[in-house]
C-alpha cells in the first residue's frame, strides 16, 4: 500500500479497488498513514466524490476498524432507526418504546448535540439518572429485557470513523455524501442490526438544504445498506421549521412523552408514527404499512409505548416517575414570551436561527466541551401558517443563568427567525418522499 | 484567524484576502495550523487554484518566513537563473561562470536530484572537495571575491517553503501551479535578487509535459516577479529527450567544462548562451540580447569562463585541478555500450526514462536518503534525427558496483527509452518561447 499512490489517483478521479481503500484505513488506524495523508485524501473525495463500491468498501473498512455487535443470539429482528439531525427532532424518545412495544428489538446508538441541532444523548440526560454510557453487555441486557436501548457510541463501536469524523470536522471536508454515508452506515453496522430506518431531513434547518442533495444522501446509505445485505430504508421529510414545538433538552423529553400519551403536537406524530411503521415492516412485525402505523397508534392509545419508556428509562438508571410527574424533571430559571409585532400569517420560520438561539441559552454546544444546561429551551407556539394577531407570543423563551447571551438577546433572535406576512400558506406536505435500498 | 474557515472558503472558490493567506502560513509555521489542515489547504487548491493576488500573498508569507538575504552592500545587480528541472540539465555549472565573468553577479541557490531529475549540488560535489553548504557569510564572501557562488538551501531561507513542500510531496498536492510558483518564487526572492531568469523545461523529461502547462507556470512566475518589483524573463525550452550527452554527476561536470572550452553538445550551448544572454541583459551588462549573447561567447573563447568556474570552484573549497585535469574526478567502474539493434533514425528518446536508467545506477535518489555514486551515468552518443547502423552505440552506460539494477538491466531500459524508425527528422526547435514579466 503507497497512501501518496492512493491520494494521487483519487485527486485524479481514478475509481480506487475496495483493497486499496480497505489498506488506506487499516494503515490510518495502524497509524501508517498520518492525518495530513487521509486529510488530503478527504477533500480529493470532497471534489471527485466516489462510486458506490468505494463508498462501500470504505464504509466496510471502518466498520471492521473495531468491534461489530452480535445481537443474532436476542429473539426478533433488530431495527434501528438514524437521523441525519435536525431543530426539535425528538422523535427517537418516543419512536424506540413504540417500536419496542411492537416487538421490534430496537439497538439504539445516538449522538450528541452540535451546532444548531439537537442530540438525543443530552435529552435523555435531562431524565434524571439516565445513563446513555454502558458497556456492550448491558447494553444487549437493556435490549433483552426491555426490546430498546438508547446509548452513545463506545470507543469500540467504529474507532476510524470517530477519528475520520474528529479530522473531517476541522479540515473543512465534512460536507461530501460519500464521507457522510460511510460514517453514518458504519457506526449503524456496527450495531449488529438486520434493518436501517433513516429519517433525512430537508430544509433551512437541516444538512441538507435541498431535496435532490437529501435524495443523493439517501440513495448512498441505501446503496450501502443493500450491499452490505441490509434492509433499508429512507424517509425525506420536512425541517423547514422546527419539528414539533419544544427545542430544547428536558422541553423535548416532555414533549416525546405527551405524544406517547396521545396528545403533542401533530407534525411530531406523523413523522414519529411514518417512521415507526417502516420499522415495524422491516422487522416482520406487520404485513402493511398501514397495518404497522395501526399497530403504533395502538400501542400509544392503550399507553404500551410510554409504560415501555418507563421500562426502558428504569432499566437505565433512570427516574421513571419525571416522566409521570414533570416537576422531576430540569426546569428553567425564568420564561420570556417572543410577541408579534403585527398581525398576521407566520409565513417561515428559520429553523436553524432557531437552533442557534437554544444553543445561546445553553441548550446545546458551540463547542464539543461546552456544558449543556437541560433546562432551557424554547417552546414555539405560532407554527408556519398559523395566524397571530398583535402582542400574541409566538414563542417562549425559557432561560437560565448561564446563557451565552441574554433572554432578551435571545429573544430578539427569535423575533427574527419569524417572517410573519398576508399571505394565507396551504401546509406543506411533511414527507417529501420514501427511499428503498 | 480561523483555519477551518480559510479552508472551507478556498474549497468553495472563494478568493482569500491577503491578509487571511498570512495568517495561515504564519500559524503553520508557528504550529498552531497542523499538517492536517495545510495538506487539506493545498489539496483544496489543486482543485479551485489560486488568483494573482493570492498566489503573490502565499509567496510573501513563505518569503517572510524567514530570513532575506540583503545583499545590495555588494556592487553590481544580482541575478540568478532556476531551471525546473530535466534530465542531463548541467546548465548552471557553465552559466553560472559565463555570467560572472560577463560581469553579473550570480547568488544561486540550488538543490539535489529527486525522482528522474538531476540536482545541481549533487553534480558539484562530484568535483573533489566542493563545499555546497555555506553560511550565509561566507556565501556573500564568496559573491564578493568571484562573482558567482552556488549553495543549498538553508535552513534559514523560506523555511515555511521547506515544510510545506515536503508536506506536499507526500500529500499529492506538489502538481499545483500556484503552489509550484510560490514555492520557487519564494525561495529565490530569499536570495536577495533583482532579477531571475526562468528555464522552464517542457516534454516527456520535464515536470511539465505541454507547452501550454509550461506556459501557465512561466506566467505565474512571472507575474509574482511582477508584483514584488522583480524583473522575470522564463524561457521555455525543450525537455523531450536528454539536454546535452551527458547524464551522471561526474559525467555532466565533464561536459559543462567542455562547454566552457568551446566544445560540448550544440544544444547545451545553445540554452545555456540564451540563459546567459537574458541574465546579462537584466544585469545591465549589454543592451540587448544579442549583443549579451555576443559577450557570452566572447567570455567563453578566451578562457575568462573557465578561469571563473575555476576560481569558483577553489573559492567553495573544491579542486580546480579537477576541472583541467577530469582524471581526478570520480569515474565510472566500467562501461557497457547499448548497441543499436538496426538501423534508421532515432525518432524519439524519453528522457524520463534515460533519467530513471541513471538513478538505477546510483546517479540519483529513488528517495531522499538514498546515496549517490558520482561517477556513474549514461552517455548518449545518438540524439533524435541522428542516423545510426545496426551495432552502432547508442549510449555508453558508466556502472559502478553498488548500483541498484545491473549494468545489463539498465543497458535494457535505455534501449527501451529509444525509438528507432526510418522516418527523417528535422530539429525541432529548443528555445520554444519567451515570456517577460
Amino acid at each position: 500500500m503507497n497512501a501518496y499512490e492512493t491520494i494521487k489517483a483519487k485527486r485524479d478521479g481514478r475509481e480506487l479497488p475496495s483493497e486499496e481503500i480497505r489498506a488506506f484505513v487499516d494503515g490510518y488506524v495502524r497509524g501508517d498513514v498520518p492525518d495530513y495523508q487521509m486529510a488530503a485524501f478527504c477533500m480529493a473525495v470532497f471534489f471527485r466524490g466516489m462510486s458506490d463500491a468505494e463508498t462501500g468498501a470504505l464504509t466496510d473498512a471502518m466498520l471492521r476498524s473495531g468491534e461489530v455487535l452480535d445481537l443474532s443470539s436476542l429473539p426478533g429482528a433488530k431495527v434501528d432507526k438514524h437521523s441525519t439531525g435536525g431543530v426539535g427532532d425528538k422523535v427517537s424518545i418516543a419512536l424506540a418504546p413504540i417500536a419496542a412495544a411492537c416487538g421490534v428489538v430496537v439497538p439504539m446508538i445516538s449522538g450528541r448535540g452540535l451546532g444548531h441541532t439537537g442530540g438525543t444523548l443530552d435529552k435523555l440526560e435531562a431524565i434524571p439518572g439516565f445513563q446513555v454510557r454502558l458497556p456492550a453487555s448491558r447494553f444487549r441486557e437493556v435490549l433483552a429485557q426491555t426490546g430498546a436501548c438508547l446509548i452513545g457510541q463506545t470507543e469500540q463501536l467504529a474507532p476510524a470513523d470517530r477519528r475520520l469524523y474528529a479530522l473531517r470536522d476541522v479540515t473543512a471536508t465534512v460536507e461530501s455524501i460519500p464521507l457522510i454515508a460511510s460514517s453514518i452506515m458504519s457506526k449503524k453496522l456496527a450495531e449488529g442490526i438486520d434493518a436501517l430506518v433513516l429519517d433525512v431531513k430537508v430544509g433551512s434547518g437541516a444538512f441538507m438544504k435541498r431535496l435532490e442533495d437529501a435524495e443523493t444522501l439517501a440513495r448512498a446509505l441505501a446503496g450501502i445498506g443493500r450491499n452490505m445485505g441490509k434492509k433499508v430504508v429512507a424517509l425525506l421529510t420536512g425541517m423547514d421549521q422546527p419539528l414539533g414545538c419544544a427545542v430544547g433538552n428536558a422541553l423535548e423529553v416532555k414533549e416525546a412523552v405527551e405524544l406517547l400519551r396521545g396528545r403533542g403536537p401533530p407534525d411530531l406524530r406523523e413523522v414519529t408514527l411514518a417512521l415507526a411503521a417502516e420499522m415495524i415492516v422491516l422487522a416482520g412485525r406487520a404485513p402493511t404499512l398501514d397495518a404497522a402505523r395501526e399497530q403504533a397508534r395502538g400501542v400509544v392509545r392503550d399507553g404500551r409505548a410510554f409504560l415501555k419508556l418507563c421500562q426502558i428509562v428504569e432499566a437505565q438508571g433512570g427516574d421513571p416517575d419525571a416522566l409521570a410527574d414533570q416537576a422531576l424533571l430540569p426546569a428553567a430559571k425564568g420564561t420570556l414570551d417572543v410577541l408579534a409585532p403585527a398581525a398576521g400569517n407566520v409565513q417561515a420560520i428559520d429553523a436553524e436561527a432557531i437552533g442557534l438561539a437554544a444553543v445561546a441559552l445553553g441548550a446545546g454546544r458551540a463547542r464539543i466541551e461546552d456544558p449543556v444546561d437541560h433546562g432551557v429551551g424554547l417552546l414555539v407556539h405560532k407554527k408556519v401558517g398559523d395566524r397571530v394577531q398583535a402582542g400574541e407570543p409566538l414563542c417562549t423563551v425559557h432561560h437560565g443563568d448561564r446563557g451565552r447571551q441574554t433572554p432578551q438577546a435571545v429573544a430578539e433572535r427569535v423575533l427574527r427567525a419569524y417572517q410573519i406576512g398576508e399571505h394565507a400558506l396551504s401546509p406543506e406536505p411533511l414527507i417529501l418522499a420514501r427511499i428503498e435500498g
